[in-house]
């Protein structure tokens, strides 16, 4: 199938710059010998997290429980980490089953975390794996080393719980004091820490340069984005994932409208220091600015365009944010060149709980 | 069932708040004697359409085509309003299909869109009606006076289209003049223009001030949003969208972490004059900041709260714009005080096309 022959919107991922990436960021980490345990809450799709396997990653990142369910179902079931609290019966009883389905490992930050996962897998005489979450004011984590060494002896303390080492994100080389901070509050206690799981993937390429990392977690890197494009992690080639649009208005001579809005890139907004707040990059044309955008309507300026998208014509968009782009949508078409390889279902889209 | 057996993260419709504002703007366009056009694209639910619809609705706007075919598949089928330029064969092919199940108005606001429509619906024996999108700026829309009359005596001249009128978004009462030139340039031609369809929610309130609308689209005002609590056209109980949220981390005395990210609630921001960015407001805690947000940490500033959300707390967030929260989920739970009463699908989530 042509990808002409594709209806728009279409949520495209380019095999050639997702293989490209794989392999890119794979080398990188074995050759540092650094586990690459990539985070499939960018793309939620099995045909990909399978292909992140294949190349050596050491097991996956899910963010939530229930896409941990989606991709251990699928197969997807070496070893898995969910760093997230997860909090209430709920949830709880649902993690005692998992961890008979796979190598378990959750992250937590408070007492209140720890006991209630200490409850559950004690009563079901099961075992997860804990790591305590480190902090420094960004989303989850504790925010003193004290504080990770007193939930690290409590997590070993307490039956059903397997300490298995700590989490930090984001992990740019700059942390690395802090984290060795904590660690030591581990050694002080002889408490082991056989995972040290670094993340993001914005810092990447520079995890060797923190040498207590045994692992990684990296969503964005198969695919890239806007932010990617501007750090030069990634090129436009590289920027695999794109939103296929067709411009259906041509209000005045310095506006374009697309058929794809927040519904199709998401409501993410990238803050470019000279062109404001933009919502894609569209390839076709690279100097549009895609300014705006309400749920079906893309707000183009094409002024600066030479020539203009007309009526009729076909771009290719690549989001800001490529995690929340996947999750507007249910398929994915893998496209290679102009050929429709495949189209995969965006397994675990709204997998929120 | 209880609302406190839901797990988190969970959409919320308040029953309550949705039938009082369902109520509200039914009466006040009923008393102008103007039509009221719900737009479905912000529930995306048959439930919530059937309550409108049997409220006095005079049919139902979709943003697209498949929005149109899931509610009229659902029996919302009497009057359907497409306001898009439908481009391309497949798209086109599905509308002709359309038009033989409900009485289906689309809009236009180019010649390619025109011919493109009457090409399609010529051939296959069919009429479909046609609304020119007049604009100022916003999406689509033609700019002048001149353009709408001239694409106006097009569709008239057309074979396979019936001329319907003209639309207009946002429609405050300041847009009158500009109307007011158009629907003269309709009359210099003597082309009929039975439908002046008016729309978006902020403005419903003050529709009789035009007097040449015939009809009003509205999406928002069954549910509201932060914009609206701001306005005033909602009060808190009115705001009846909700996402349910557990606070599972407090980092810090003046921070907590909710479940909810930018995938429950969608990336959405709203720029409030003295709090900066938020992604929501927080019913139990008003004077909490939810300041940001990743795919599932809601990032929520708790120094002004007296008391403070505990990790285990659960709260009502009500989003910024309710359009894409809803289309995050795939799941509405209808709540009555404390009680759950249904289920109802987002039966049109992710219809882009």
């Amino acid at each position: 199938m042509h990808i002409d022959e594709l209806d728009t919107p279409h949520l495209l991922v380019d095999l050639d710059g997702l293989e490209d990436n794989l392999d890119r960021y794979q080398s990188y980490f074995s050759a540092h010998g650094i586990g690459l345990r990539p985070h499939i809450k960018t793309h939620k799709c099995l045909a990909i997290a399978h292909m992140q396997m294949s190349r050596g990653a050491m097991g996956i990142t899910c963010q939530k429980l229930g896409e941990a369910e989606v991709m251990v179902a699928g197969g997807v079931d070496r070893d898995v980490l969910i760093p997230f609290n997860i909090i209430g019966r709920a949830k709880l009883e649902r993690l005692v089953a998992l961890t008979k389905r796979t190598r378990l490992t959750v992250a937590a930050d408070s007492a209140v975390t720890i006991a209630g996962l200490s409850a559950a897998t004690a009563a079901a005489g099961v075992t997860v794996g804990v790591i305590i979450e480190l902090g420094r004011g960004g989303r989850c984590g504790v925010e003193t080393p004290e504080l990770a060494g007193e939930l690290a002896a409590l997590v070993d303390s307490l039956p059903g719980l397997e300490l298995r080492g700590v989490m930090i994100m984001p992990a740019p080389p700059q942390i690395r004091p802090f984290l060795q901070e904590c660690l030591a509050q581990f050694d002080a206690r002889g408490l082991p820490y056989p995972m040290v799981s670094g993340g993001s993937t914005p810092a990447a390429f520079t995890a060797h340069e923190i040498p207590e990392l045994t692992e990684f977690r990296a969503g964005e890197y198969p695919v890239g984005g806007m932010k990617h494009l501007q750090l030069g992690t990634h090129t436009v080639e590289q920027c695999a994932v794109r939103v296929l649009m067709t411009c259906v208005s041509r209000p005045t001579a310095a506006r374009a409208i697309f058929d794809g809005g927040s519904k199709s890139l998401s409501a993410a907004t990238f803050a470019d220091d000279e062109r404001g707040s933009l919502m894609g990059h569209v390839v076709e044309f690279p100097e549009a600015r895609f300014s705006g955008a309400s749920e079906e309507h893309g707000q183009v300026d094409v002024s600066r365009c030479e020539p203009q998208p007309q009526i009729g014509d076909r771009v290719q968009v690549i989001p800001v944010h490529p995690c929340p782009t996947f999750n507007e949508h249910d398929i994915i078409a893998a496209v290679r060149g102009d050929l429709v390889e495949a189209f995969w279902p965006v397994h675990a889209r709204g997998a929120i709980r």
